[in-house]
């Protein structure tokens, strides 16, 4: 398979047109944004673990039915994916209070919740990224009924699948971040990554932080979360 | 029927108990407020205004089937209202973009959405009424998932009738803010206010703005555009 010319850089990813005009290249980058950019910096082997991470766990996911864009690692830092059309929403599942959420609603970072809550940004990086909900969503053409129900349905899903695969490794699952695709025949699969960088993995006897939180609060220790996670998953 | 003591001042009304233990008496005020309470002011005879008219369309939506809290209008400033326990969210019902809903999702205001947007904030001041859905409202407990359907079927049920109500007096509902609250036997029925304070009202035909905006936004003609509603609901 060929490399192309490159279609679009992100802040931790570039992707690559290939031979195929099925299929891109995904090409992971060590660098590391937070708060709508506002801050920058650079989380040395990010883009190594998040590659490798994000492929194990979507592997794992389709073995529990989850369509998803992964295809074939190729390299460290270079994946191959099914070519899709972003679904323009940020699809996050919480079950535990942190980060915004905690700010927003005033409950206190680890506070239970009485159920899990499945909520979407639209994603609009001049905007802020603002929630939306299914209403705004069918208002603005986003998504249709029918493809938001899906995507709900596989983000729940999802969230049940991890939580019980990541509790084998000693780490709970607070809250992740998942982006869907459309694939040419209108088919919605998972795409974007699901890593430390999109996810809030707390270990679960310590309660300490394993993902970009570390680089988020400056809490130091960025790299050894990123490869303690690695270590979990993929036994090095 | 004797006001006892003051059991609660908000931003625009007063509300006393009563010597009925299941009722309450509700006094308007014609102070006014904008953007969580950072602006202050006065609006002559909103007070007046605004229990006529929110008794009017009050009674209105009762012929057509939404349990309300109206009771007896006792004076030009004071009502007679079921006691209920309020839920604590701000009910909105949007069919054409304006206000908050323009800023945050960036479409412009007046644009005709593809449908009819509900949404919900929390009713917390520190917190600023955070926007929350289904989800959060299930996980904080600030609904049953019960409630909420019985909610948001009254919600768009009276997006449908004020509508209707409104365009024969050439008024167009571009949004509307409802409250509902829970009666000592756990009914649902439709509380607080509609007025110009709650809604945005557009004259159909020139476009003019016919409610709180225009103390908001310092447009002038406050006082002229809460009469002119007033005069097309009641005639007078």
């Amino acid at each position: 398979m060929k490399k192309l010319e490159q279609l679009y850089e992100g802040k931790a990813k570039k992707v690559f047109k290939t031979d195929d005009p099925e299929l891109y290249i995904v090409d992971y980058k060590d660098d590391a944004t937070a708060f709508n950019g506002e801050k920058k910096g650079t989380i040395m082997g990010k883009g190594v673990i998040n590659n490798r991470v994000s492929n194990h766990l979507m592997k794992m996911l389709e073995t529990h039915g989850i369509p998803t864009h992964f295809v074939e690692e190729i390299s460290e830092r270079e994946t191959v994916v099914k070519k899709v059309t972003i679904v323009p929403l940020e699809v996050i599942v919480r079950n535990i209070a942190a980060g915004s959420l905690s700010k927003r609603l005033g409950l206190p970072e680890g506070t239970k919740m009485k159920s899990t809550v499945l909520e979407y940004s639209y994603k609009d990086d001049a905007l802020g990224d603002p929630m939306v909900n299914d209403y705004h969503i069918a208002a603005m053409g986003l998504a249709t009924k029918e493809e938001l129900e899906t995507i709900a349905g596989y983000a729940l899903k999802v969230n049940e699948i991890l939580s019980e695969y990541l509790k084998d490794l000693n780490i709970e699952l607070i809250d992740f971040k998942l982006e869907f695709g459309k694939t040419s025949d209108g088919t919605i699969i998972l795409a974007d990554e699901i890593s430390p960088d999109t996810c809030r993995f707390w270990d679960s006897t310590t309660g300490e932080k394993l993902d970009k939180d570390r680089f988020r609060r400056d809490m130091g220790g960025v790299e050894d979360a990123y490869k303690e996670v690695m270590k979990r998953l993929l036994g090095e």
